[in-house]
């Protein structure tokens, strides 16, 4: 690999996947993990399979059909945690582990309630154990922003000792500004000379809205693998974004001088369906995706050539995959039309799933005059998520007035097929008809959040609702897509239900609980 | 003022209030100047006057009546703008004008369609004109980052010598790296030697994710201004946001030795009641103030003392007014509690306001158990739209169902008191409820974005719709708040089109389109 090309490591699917809320299965992660394949991302650290059965199965499931990419299991410096990784990644074309243990005295002391002699001892053991199931294996020391540089190095020159082929340097907490990152790299590269053999990597936490910027010094200062997830999810205030690492490589290529294997066409679906599944918006001024980054998408007029439009824009926004797609279908369009247009926008669909989205077509279809490309994708995004729901929608009624409290009836039906129905006098429509589908499914669901955006603009733009919910100590989020906002909404709890229905059962049979996990680089 | 002490202007008004799609009417604007004030930042750029007669009279709303910041307003280096933005500070404690002309060839050649030579005696004569009107004058060589050093200096000196006593460097497309932003400022320095004697300041927007890292780059190679907005609103991406570039400074006070005069106490609000009045949401993963930018925010339990909580948290949640407030109202609660527990959080609200606040409070406690302060800051900001509608709802009937189309009729108030109704059979509830309310008002306008958020987390939470439209080629925003989301999307769309409305009024009297004022810096 030439030495100015940067390793993309994605990790949308891990640091990504523990935010709060959300709650992906198994069928969501693989198509995120074949998006993100398609990006041409270098690595995907598909998850931490020791957390939950759910987590294993996800992993190994990417690891078995995912072809390209690394494919990455997190695991602690423990013995079983690397098992399971190791198991999780076996068949994939090139397993990765990455495992991680702290070195920051603050750590150390409060979280591992250990010392550093056993911190060492417990690197040394887990880089050792990984590397007999791995040939790749990735070392982070967590928290090394605000740890001993002499005290990490010890553990880094251990790990190198044992192996270990990545060295990752996590900015946990999202402390570090960037030229005091730029000089903790220098420094570690000074106290161990052979860590100019292996990768070095960075991995940058926003919280101070610094993660790109210290992503970037860290590049600057001999890094050549930087992780990131699209829409720069994460814990907390989230990770360094894939998009903004990946555009700012691109814009300034001429002069800095580093090269990704990301195709940036591809950027724009991944930060839709990346929001999509894990139902977390992206505010209109987010940089590279947000929906008022190009300036030809707010208004200001297009008809400049593009010498002129270089005035106002540093980047086109064709590059990330934003050009109008011309595709547009309507209510006469057959099964042949709608898999062509599946397939132009990068979905390979057939039989059963195939039938589904046809049948979803159609009834949109008849309530909207055009189905556009954006559309299309929102509907088979939509029915990725129906293969594990509990309960699915039958009907509902419902009247709303400013002159009576509204009223809702709702019917849904179970795995088995029985027909179970609730009825509510609720505060709002949308309040009646939750209440009413707790009602029908005998569950105390909370609500936790509740958002309803259009896929498109113009009035008859199809409505995306997003639910996120409560159920006996687990959260459970579901989306729904329909020209209708009360389906939508509707259509969102019921999977969020599922969902949520899905965690309790799974943590029932978790060998620990998911809690004890975090934190996590 | 001591040497590290950074001067924070807010352009939350004048950058911010150019996105698209934001239309906030003079009594929203003061409010936020008012916010802005109370936050504690040492400049407010409340606007610009030229664009119509609106931003004129909002201005000069603010210069009257706020108190503490510099009342700055923006012109382009013609003297009709000149005249325009020294009329609207005028009767500030401490106006400022900010005039600005690009310095770039690309700008010079496709924009202004002018030369250097001109730019230079435009430059000059507007700051000249500008220090005739005002003693505190700030000039920006707009997308200087793009532009010849030894040019730009040349019109920074031209600037310094007609009396200019602040000079901001745009990076008006977002295109510039940190240390290559440090290293111009460095050039521009030894260029112009008098530059060290009045105030540098940094204007850095989000295109490559780089806008805080850039702002803060500047500070360490010696400007003391720095230009941010709230929630890092602005054109395109944005520009550098308060909230990140302030807490960074706080938070690594010891190791760069910055300070500022913000109360940080009052960001979570000053957030909020931005976002609330502009309609545009923060993300989850948004640093400082997101839902998750906290961790004991996010689900990991908070039960640990703050020494053990600093292993995954470097700033609390509380110093910037993230407190859970324990103020709560209910049914029986009466004027004098309401009034109180408004000033609690800052709305001093009497007369008129406080009777219309009390009837939402009474209609809203009516049918939420709990009115707690989150709700309180919702209702209050949601009454202050109420001012310039040209249509009030009086109510609405709606069917929806699986199982039928839905149908909606409405009625609405103009402001000579009459009452107009529509009805409309649509493809979902809302759809024919904002078609209902186009019939009702014999307009034809057409949705752009349309979203629903719940205020707080829980089954009984507020809604909180936002909705963008246009209207014959001017757009409009509308929020409304309501316990049930399809009064508040109803709310919502009558206030937007009541803005809309405004808008197409003040864009026929306009002295000159608004289109043409872009780009700005």
């Amino acid at each position: 690999m030439a030495a100015d090309r940067i390793i993309v490591f994605d990790t949308t699917l891990r640091d990504g996947e523990q935010s709060p809320g959300i709650s992906l299965n198994p069928a969501e992660k693989l198509e995120i993990a074949h998006q993100l394949a398609r990006l041409g991302v270098d690595v995907i650290e598909a998850g931490f399979p020791i957390a939950s059965p759910g987590d294993f199965e996800a992993v190994q499931g990417i690891a078995r059909a995912v072809g390209g990419p690394v494919i990455c299991a997190l695991a602690r410096a423990h013995a079983a945690d690397i098992e399971r990784a190791g198991a999780a990644v076996r068949d994939a074309e090139r397993p990765r582990i990455h495992t991680f243990i702290s070195t920051s005295d603050i750590h150390i002391e409060h979280q591992l309630q250990s010392t550093r002699a056993d911190v060492l001892a417990q690197a040394r053991a887990a880089v050792a154990h990984a590397k007999s199931l791995c040939e790749d294996v990735e070392f982070s020391p967590m928290d090394a922003t605000r740890a001993d540089a002499e005290f990490t190095a010890s553990v880094l020159q251990v790990a190198l000792d044992e192996g270990a082929t990545t060295i990752n340097i996590p900015d946990t907490v999202g402390y570090a500004m960037p030229l005091e990152f730029a000089a903790f790299l220098g420094r570690l590269y000074e106290l161990v000379p052979d860590l100019r053999d292996v990768v070095l990597s960075v991995h940058c936490h926003d919280d101070l809205g610094l993660a790109v910027a210290n992503s970037f010094a860290g590049l600057q200062a001999g890094a050549r693998q930087v992780e990131v997830a699209v829409n720069g999810i994460g814990e907390r205030a989230g990770n360094a974004s894939l998009e903004e690492i990946v555009m700012l490589l691109e814009t300034r290529k001429a002069d800095v001088g580093f090269s990704t294997g990301v195709n940036t066409r591809e950027i724009a679906r991944a930060s839709r369906l990346i929001s999509r599944l894990t139902g977390y918006a992206i505010q209109p001024n987010k940089a590279i995706v947000g929906r008022n980054a190009f300036a030809h998408e707010s208004g200001i007029h297009q008809d400049g050539v593009l010498k002129e439009r270089s005035t106002y824009e540093i980047m086109d926004a064709t590059s990330i995959g934003l050009e109008a797609n011309a595709l547009v279908l309507g209510k006469h369009s057959g099964r042949h039309a709608l898999r062509s247009a599946l397939e132009e926008l990068g979905f390979a669909i057939d039989g059963a799933a195939l039938n589904a989205a046809f049948k979803r077509f159609k009834e949109i279809a008849d309530r909207k005059k055009q189905v556009t490309a954006m559309d299309l994708e929102a509907i088979v995004t939509d029915e990725l998520r129906v293969t594990t729901s509990a309960w699915t929608l039958a009907w509902f009624d419902v009247e709303a007035s400013t002159r009576r409290p509204p009223h809702a009836r709702v019917a849904l039906r179970t795995a088995d097929g029985d027909e179970i129905e609730g009825d509510f006098h609720g505060d709002g429509p949308i309040d009646a008809i939750f209440r009413a589908i707790n009602a029908a499914t005998k569950r105390e669901a909370r609500l936790r959040d509740f958002r309803i955006d259009a896929v498109t603009g113009g009035q008859d733009a199809l409505g995306e609702a997003s639910v996120v919910l409560e159920l006996g100590g687990s959260t459970g989020s579901g989306q729904g897509v329909s020209p209708d906002i009360i389906e939508a909404a509707t259509l969102a709890y019921v999977r969020a239900l599922s969902n949520a229905e899905r965690r309790v059962l799974e943590a029932a049979e978790a060998s620990e609980p998911a809690d004890e996990l975090s934190p996590t680089p």
